[in-house]
């Protein structure tokens, strides 16, 4: 049975939610068959099945999940016999750290680098919605928030100081193979590069290093999806 | 073989460095002999054989350790029979992340609320070396940091919301049984207790709930070293 993942779309099928980009490695991880449903925000009705409007939404069989945390930790226990997300109990406990952290501090430092990136690349009818609504979340809209200010890099420099510091002399978070915490991480980038040119990481950065591994795992599916070569 | 765990003390026998808490946990949680010795700032000569300057370092017969980080892989390479600290591959490479947050984001956001607490209770002896090269680090004596200002409080306050929504509804954040990730964090309130009366957590905080398991954890072993009942 083939898993249906919906998952937010931009203009030219980017997909830019970090949180489907999460779902969608952990399937890949899994090594499960899925097909994923492109949803804009005014096509919510595409999820009303779900009981809730948020995205990403994984409908396998009968069973239907929403939340990208709740989607691993089901997939997790659905399909224990294939390679671990969380790699035991301790790693689910961590992960689930690395989660918060991401969702707080990664998001909430990108965001102010490419909000105005993001409304330039949603489908026309998309772009209202994306404006008032991030205009009333901020406090202003994003032309004004996106200006990149050396207040708003340094910000972001210093989570990506930690995902630095975190890696180590190790080839992914997890350790030697990549595992959910990476794709945790992972998500933030691959949302970045679906919507915009601005060179995020240098290319001397143990994190651009490990990104690249991530965008190659898989046979290349994150490095092939719509974007930006930065 | 009785382990040596050198250990920073102020007066009182108070162990305030949040590192060592760390390393004292691995060891008990590992089930070890262990002793400490009680190093003050002006001691390190105590630790010279350790060919640098900072606490803790354990020596283990004849293998001498630095570095709290460095002393539970070391911990858990060499005890690997005993419970585990990691709890696998992955588990210790997600740890290794939560220790980076805990240094930088969790350290530096109580630092400024108890700052001048520490400098009272330090031995004499310690008292101007800690005034003036902590003066130096911020660029005002530790008595004007510690205002606990709104904007401080308001910064701990998001520290500890992100190690709320981390334990959800687990008893520890490394699960059902606590493990080296929970040693990390607890450091920080381990330190904080033993020369602090401020109240960080409420009663009816989760994180008041999980801290009070910590130091129920090996008999009541942090529990009962010398401290503040907050």
């Amino acid at each position: 049975m083939v898993i249906e993942l919906y998952e937010l779309v931009g203009r030219d099928d980017r997909r830019f939610s970090p949180y489907c980009w999460r779902t969608r490695m952990g399937l890949e991880h899994k090594g499960l068959d899925y097909k994923t449903i492109p949803v804009r925000f005014t096509d919510k009705d595409l999820i009303a099945f779900s009981g809730q409007g948020r995205i990403p939404v994984i409908k396998d069989g009968e069973m239907v999940v929403s939340d990208s945390w709740a989607i691993a930790e089901y997939l997790e226990q659905t399909y224990g016999d294939r390679p671990a997300l969380f790699g035991g109990e301790t790693g689910h406990g961590l992960a689930q750290f690395l989660n918060v952290w991401a969702d707080r501090s990664l998001h909430s430092a990108l965001i102010r680098l490419v909000i105005a990136d993001i409304l330039d690349h949603l489908d026309e009818a998309d772009r209202d919605y994306f404006a008032e609504s991030r205009t009333e979340w901020f406090g202003k809209p994003p032309r004004e928030i996106q200006t990149r200010s050396e207040e708003d890099l340094k910000a972001f420099r210093q989570v990506v100081s930690m995902i630095r510091a975190a890696l180590g002399d190790r080839q992914f978070l997890s350790g030697a193979a990549p595992a959910y915490g990476d794709y945790i991480v992972f998500g933030a980038f691959g949302w970045a590069r679906s919507i915009s040119d601005f060179p995020l990481l240098s290319e001397d950065d143990d994190v651009y290093a490990w990104r690249a591994r991530m965008m190659d795992l898989f046979d290349g599916m994150a490095g092939k999806a719509v974007g930006y070569d930065v």
